[in-house]
């Protein structure tokens, strides 16, 4: 006799993961509502519906709970790729303008906020945000920038690694201190004058 | 008869001033030591060696305290000026390497973290960092780029007041999100590649 699946599991696996997206969807409505410091797990399990001790067995920290909640949903940021449409100008100007737009979505600025901020408190979970969801990302501007640089777009002398902070490091730094606000039409710019300043150079 | 100042006056004022200087650096230490969420007007009282009322009478909260613990003594922000020798390259390449070594100073680094954190719970201190320290210091930067300008040394029609985000926010991001270290080769590297992005255009 083989051995079917017991009759039960796929509607306990159904009701584990309806637990966890109304845990993570609770802890982004409420660190919106009242910040990261006012935030307890307390509130995102009645927020959720859900007994506490189901949070615990899942997360360590609420700060995880957040981390989880911030990185979309299925996606591995180590296989993320950039459009590569053969040209470099209108293919940073889309990713940049699609940062601007997430950074600008109000239902992600409060929890990204209070992460980022949490990082000064916690460089552990600094160090995973930077390791698991920022560098797999700037890693794939490298490949493009790599892929550019092949197609004679972009100097082949220019230090990619260091190259792309002069399009993301804008972005962060405008959102991060609110000097002035984040459109389009910035991002536009920033890809121009990062773009000439790795140009290959014409004899 | 001339009035004579109160002869305590100048001892009085005195003592004021060794108060603050005492409370200032007591929350520098503090929140080294302790955090921002942990630090208490009560723990820098203690260390400073004065009542909590004093604190209260002179700032309204730990962030205030912090804030001003943060800006350099008697730095009007909105007085400075960045070098001018001639050589743009050379006086962002000095202008860029002190900030990297501003921003690997262990005694203001967890005080310095701490208040970017801060501004996530807190928009209006966020707004006075930004107003009264940050955004003086980038008007500092447009003055020196348009001397740069006029000298022929910069393309007339950049938008200075976004190229100078291309000097300052991959300093900031690498700060920030701690991804490779923040070095005076980084800073001279993202000197040439931003000075080249804005470079006069040779027809």
């Amino acid at each position: 006799m083989t051995d079917a699946p017991a009759p039960k599991a796929p509607d306990a696996s159904r009701r584990s993961e309806r637990s966890r997206r109304a845990i993570l969807d609770a802890a982004l409505e409420l660190v919106g509502e009242t910040g990261f410091a006012k935030l307890t797990i307390e509130a995102i399990a009645a927020r959720a519906g859900v007994g506490k001790q189901t949070i615990y067995r899942w997360w360590p920290s609420k700060a995880a709970v957040l981390f989880e909640a911030c990185v979309p949903e299925g996606l591995d940021p180590a296989s993320i790729e950039l459009p590569d449409t053969g040209d470099i100008t209108a293919d940073l100007k889309t990713v940049l303008r699609a940062t601007v737009d997430d950074l600008n979505d109000q239902r992600l600025d409060a929890p990204t906020r209070a992460l980022t901020a949490e990082t000064a408190n916690d460089p552990e979970l600094g160090r995973a945000l930077t390791e698991k969801v920022l560098e797999p990302q700037l890693q794939a501007y490298v490949r493009r920038l790599r892929a550019a640089q092949e197609a004679g777009q972009v100097d082949p002398d220019a230090d990619l690694r260091i190259a792309l902070e002069l399009l993301v490091g804008p972005l962060f730094h405008r959102w991060q201190t609110r000097t002035l606000p984040l459109t389009h039409a910035y991002a536009d710019t920033v890809v121009d004058l990062a773009l000439r300043g790795m140009a290959p150079r014409h004899p």
